[in-house]
C-alpha cells in the first residue's frame, strides 16, 4: 500500500475500478477538483456559520455523503444511470432519486411531525420511495444533472428547516413508539446515501461495456 | 405506505425482503430488540459521557451503524457470510472484515500520524483491506460472532484513544497532500459501514435458497 495519504486514495481508487466495492473510499476527486476558491472546504467536517453546532456538524455530512454520491458517478451516461443488472435490482439513477425521496419523507417526520409524505410531497416522491417495478418503469432517461438538482433542491429546503432549529431539537424527538431521537432520524438519512452508494458503484462497476 | 413510523419501519423491512436494496431503513428489530434496561439507547444520536461533546456524537453514529451491521445479517449461517455472488464479489464475510481493517488503518493514520497500517497492524488487517483474491481465499468458515468479535475489540481501541482527544482534534487535522479534518476521516470510517451494508444486504437477498 503506498505511503502517501494523497496516493493512499490514489491507490484505493484503483481497487475500486477493479471492482473490489470499496467505492465510499475513492474520492481523490473530491479533493482534487476542488479549486482555490474561499469556497468552503467540503471535507472539513464540523459547524457551519448560520447553524448551531450540531446542526451545521449534521449538515456537513450530509453534503459531504450527497457530494460523494454525484463526484463518484459524474461520467455516467444517460443509458448507464438507466442500467438493470438483475430483475430485483434498481437503477442507478432510480436510487439516487430514493434517496432524496428519503430525505423528504424525514422532512415531513421531523419538521412538521408527519408520519409519512405529507398529501403535497407523496405523488411526487412515493414511486422513488417505494421503488419496485413503478421506479423501474418511471425514473429512467435523465442525465445526472437531473439527480443533481434534486438533490439540491431537497437539501435547500431541510437547511432553511434546520436554521430555525437547534441542537436542543436535534439531540430531541424520541417517542414511546419510536425511540431515534431528531439526530438518530438525521444520520440515518446520511448514512442511507451511503448505504445505496456503495451499491450503486456496485453497478456501475458491472455495466456492460 | 403505513403511517404509524413502527409500521412505516416494517413496511420498509418488507420492502427490504422483497430485495429493493433499501436495508438501511430495515432496522426495526434495531429498536424492538432493545430490553427495557438502564442500557443507553443506541438510537439517541448525541454526545456521550466520558467524550467531548463531537466526539462522544461521533462514536454514538460509529456504533449505530455498526450495529446495524450485525443486526441485519443476524441470521446468516458460515455458508451465507461466505457467499460469493461474482467473480469480483466480496463475500459478506470479508466486507465486514474490510470494515473493521478500514478502523484499525484510520487509528494508524489520525492517533499515530501513520499514513497506512503500523508495521504491528499490517499483517493482520492488509489481507481485509485490501480484499480481491487473498481475502476470497482467506477469510471464511468464520460465524458471525468471529466478525462481531473484530468489530467490538478494534471500537474498544478507538474509544480508548478518543477518550485521551477532544473536540478541537476531531476538527483540526487537514494537511496541504489532505484536506480531511479528523472529523471528515471518521466520518468517512462511519459512512464507509454504511456503504458495505449497502452491498452486504444486497448479497444477502441473492443467496440462493
Amino acid at each position: 500500500m503506498d505511503h502517501q495519504p494523497y496516493n493512499r486514495r490514489q491507490f484505493v481508487g484503483q481497487l475500486t475500478l477493479l471492482g473490489l466495492g470499496t467505492g465510499a473510499l475513492a474520492l481523490p476527486n473530491l479533493t482534487l477538483a476542488r479549486p482555490a476558491t474561499d469556497k468552503p472546504n467540503i471535507n472539513h467536517i464540523g459547524p457551519q456559520a448560520g447553524f448551531t453546532p450540531q446542526i451545521g456538524t449534521l449538515l456537513s455530512m450530509l453534503d459531504w455523503v450527497t457530494n460523494s454520491v454525484i463526484a463518484y458517478h459524474s461520467k455516467l451516461t444517460v443509458e448507464q444511470l438507466d442500467y438493470l443488472h438483475d430483475k430485483d435490482s434498481n437503477t442507478i439513477g432510480s436510487l439516487m432519486m430514493h434517496l432524496a425521496a428519503t430525505e423528504v419523507v424525514y422532512q415531513d417526520i421531523t419538521f412538521h411531525g408527519l408520519q409519512d409524505f405529507s398529501p403535497a410531497n407523496k405523488p411526487r416522491w412515493n414511486v422513488a420511495m417505494e421503488l419496485q417495478d413503478a421506479a423501474r418503469q418511471q425514473i429512467k432517461g435523465n442525465p445526472l444533472s437531473y439527480y443533481k438538482d434534486a438533490f439540491d433542491e431537497v437539501r435547500a429546503v431541510t437547511k432553511a428547516e434546520m436554521k430555525k432549529r437547534d441542537d436542543d431539537w436535534l439531540l430531541s424527538g424520541e417517542t414511546k413508539d419510536w425511540d431515534w431521537n431528531n439526530y438518530c432520524k438525521w444520520f440515518h438519512v446520511t448514512e442511507h446515501y451511503a448505504n445505496h452508494r456503495g451499491q450503486m458503484t456496485w453497478y456501475a462497476k458491472r455495466i456492460p461495456k
